[in-house]
């Protein structure tokens, strides 16, 4: 029986994400909310968040899409250009993020649109890898927005039990 | 036969919305996209976006909600007061949101999660009315976002068509 | 502190829906999948999804909207007779109950797709007599459908976990 | 400059899908609300719908995904088992085909579960062949169904304007 969610944080591991740099992005977005962040309870959230099966199917599918587009195998070399330039007005790594944050209400949705337009930490990070060098990060930076996002929704929904 | 798009501007209007406010939300969003935006043309977007029978429902079923609780004829008082205080966890404001600008794609899921939390302009007036007045905008600052959000998604994609 | 889980319990049966009516659509939507289905585990399966904060507010929200135009005290008497009416194109119900059936992913997408085309057991009842009698169930056929195809969704993730 | 509705539309057939058995599904969807359908009214909706850039981006990355599946280039040979086999827990197909549906609301969303449970006419072929031959199809039923759940409710609403 394979372990989804440690294959998930393997995988996320081999692109340069860290769950730390994932709850750190969950603690920006719930900062104006609560004084008392502890890095821990974020932290559990996002394992909380990594262990769906919804979430882990998005994730792998994600990367794998990245992966085939930067070595250059895809069928279809007009997707693999729009993916390798990270194109504006595509937007299925957008509709696959959110199919994540949905499982985490509306707060999630909301967001996710914040830190998308916001970059912040690792998913500027990705997003200026995905642009400069070899690398294709159109889905990965969106994964990450909506892991932290959701794992921020979660916390808050528990925060006020 | 009831024109609806006119139907939805006046009760805006009575509301404290006027479309330019929201073709302003549009440009906010837009802004760092565009070098040479032109006020009329995200007008245009605006009332495009209010010509659609989907977004005209939720237009006229979210005021609603908002002046049943302002007037204090609702039947559940628990809800009543949810509405009134604009309490973060309630998400049906959001949830009807969202189906507006899921008519306009991920480009406008993103904008309405950034422009929710920034609170540009016309919405951040509103949220502050709807706190600090007898006022429910619960309902309404949503709305709005959601219109702009839409306005300028639609803009981004007809942009480069 | 209310129990909010209690309440919507309470408001379902006021408005004549019985928890084991929508554990018995929740059976109908996962039969084709399942030999052994036993009715106190799709039961608990409700229960579950019931206790979910997002969908007990957009269950007293969708059975608030039902009563004001059942009671004819709304604002705008063309929102009050589209609701009367459940107008076909009326789409904010279903907006609604996606926002629950999204919570429990794909899976509940789809199934509350089909439930409410076939409109099985209290779904059609609830329907004809919105139709036929001064009832307004223009909300909560949809809502029970919502709450249905997530428990069935919960179900089918959980059987193979 | 690439005519991306040509090239959905000559993808779509290689994988054995034509434009008027799209619209038959669209047929079978709107068939019990109008009596009088013709065929080129719907022919027409589903080129609408094949004309939007986020339409097109699903089509052309779902059709991708089959194939490197179908070839057995991927990366992650479990998620390449997953497709290979149309796991029916797996939801990324569903979550790209709600991407379509979104933009044509909440009637869209019905139609595609509706047509997703039935596995109406090509629907059907497709997943047949997605069970029993090389083919994977898994990402390609749920984009068919989509193209035509949108283009029945973009008729719908069309038929009453």
């Amino acid at each position: 029986m394979i372990d989804y969610r440690e294959k998930c944080i393997a995988l996320l591991h081999e692109r340069g994400v860290d769950i730390k740099d994932i709850a750190d992005c969950a603690r920006f977005l719930q900062a104006d909310y609560h004084v008392d962040l502890k890095m821990e309870e974020l932290l559990d959230s996002v394992y909380s968040v990594l262990s769906k099966r919804e979430v882990q199917h998005a994730i792998i599918t994600a990367i794998e899409l990245d992966k085939l587009a930067e070595n250059k195998v895809m069928d279809d070399k007009e997707l693999e250009d729009i993916l390798l330039r990270d194109e504006g007005l595509y937007g299925v790594d957008e509709v696959i993020a959110y199919g994540i944050c949905n499982l985490y209400g509306s707060i999630a949705l909301t967001n996710f649109g914040f830190i998308d337009k916001k970059k912040y930490g690792i998913i500027a990070k990705l997003n200026e890898e995905g642009k400069n060098t070899g690398r294709c990060n159109t889905f990965l930076d969106d994964i990450v927005g909506a892991i932290a996002a959701s794992a921020a929704s979660r916390f808050a929904h528990r925060w006020v039990k």
